[in-house]
């Protein structure tokens, strides 16, 4: 390795601290279905802040305070919510300039385990183009770290991992990580029909009774928004240009 | 799912307490650089069985025992063993006959997790049929367990798991693992030219300088052999037909 930045991936929560990522780094935490997707489409549609919370009681507690929460546990609102994570459930006038606590099975553990990083930032296709350029202008080592589903493997997060690394390597990013390599390969096998492809994944049929096929279009369409959510402190902000 | 036998693969020994399977399963361990080809090139050479242990300290007790011990950590032979870890080191005719003690850095650690299984087997690119056509004709749920690199994802393990999860669901096994899916794609993009796809894989670039070229081309060759090790209490035996 020489001097130029690395990137690797991580494939689930369980794997994070085996990274073979030193010194200072940038994490890009996926949560296709459907939290980092969500996020994205949140800013993009005018919501001033996100706060991403692990625990259900906590996320009660905010309910009690006051906020407007969403909420999920495996793919289903929780009943003490005003909404779930859905793309659609975020995406209304009255949530512009707002702030919403967030809490969801996988997405929000992990965002609040990457605190380790440097710098935290939300990837999801949507917004692939600009979280590269952002990354490539940085020129940090990244680690892209996947949600997974209860710990296991996915598909949906290894492929948008696969396009972003791709992305990096491209501009002069270096990796030892076959994780990276892997989930090249994958969305080399998988952008030409993406919707189908993922179509076939477990998680995808997991929810397919929870995400409307319109939501589902909007996850697989790649850089509808420029957004790039990050992490300040205990909240999700949008990152400033 | 109906009654079919499923598949299910597993790309760290951190994630294989979360496997989906339930009920009476097979484990079949993969570690393909170069644990589990060097069990079966073993076998093939007459070998009569081998003792997986997991500590330096059971190793080096077995050797004051008595037993020939062959011992690897980080891909490097250790000092009071009597071989390494390599396919080479296996193949000679003192040992036919003979019981080995093995210790590796991933492998035997695996082999030892995977004991709540019903039943645990040796894979290998080399043994890929036979193991394959025993599945089969035993029709249990199977669980391919790769060792991975401490506890990271590699494409050797991975890509071998691919290979041996198409053979069984083109024979009516099922799968709901996206990391099954994932390894079949990897391999319907590697197997083509596997000895040039593996090259690049970290792992064997760790162990370039320790892995001979004909020990490589060994482990990446399909079918050299029809043995199929199996693990019976402490020790691996072959399988008799």
């Amino acid at each position: 390795m020489n001097g130029n930045p690395t990137v690797e991936v991580c494939f689930s929560p369980k794997l994070y601290s085996y990274k073979l990522t030193k010194g200072s780094f940038t994490t890009v935490v996926v949560d296709i279905l459907r939290a980092t997707t969500s996020i994205c489409a949140a800013f993009d549609h005018g919501v001033k802040e996100i706060i991403p919370v692990s625990g259900l009681d906590e996320a009660e507690e905010m309910k009690r305070k006051g906020y407007f929460v969403a909420c999920e546990r495996n793919g289903e609102i929780i009943d003490f919510a005003d909404i779930g994570n859905s793309v659609s459930d975020f995406i209304r006038d009255d949530l512009k300039g707002q702030t919403v606590v967030f809490s969801t099975t996988n997405g929000t553990k992990t965002i609040n385990m990457a605190r380790d990083a440097e710098e935290v930032l939300i990837g999801s296709f949507v917004n692939l183009q600009s979280l590269a350029e952002y990354l490539i202008s940085k020129g940090e080592n990244v680690v892209i770290f996947c949600a997974a589903w209860k710990n296991l493997f996915n598909l949906e997060d290894t492929v948008f991992s696969g396009a972003l690394a791709e992305i990096l390597l491209s501009h002069g990013f270096q990796t030892v990580c076959d994780s990276a390599l892997a989930a090249i390969d994958l969305w080399n096998v998988a952008h030409s029909d993406l919707k189908n492809y993922l179509a076939k994944s477990s998680h995808r049929n997991r929810l397919k009774h929870l995400v409307s096929d319109e939501d589902f279009i909007y996850t697989v369409t790649l850089n509808s928004t420029s957004v790039v959510p990050k992490l300040n402190g205990e909240k999700l902000e949008l990152r400033i240009y």
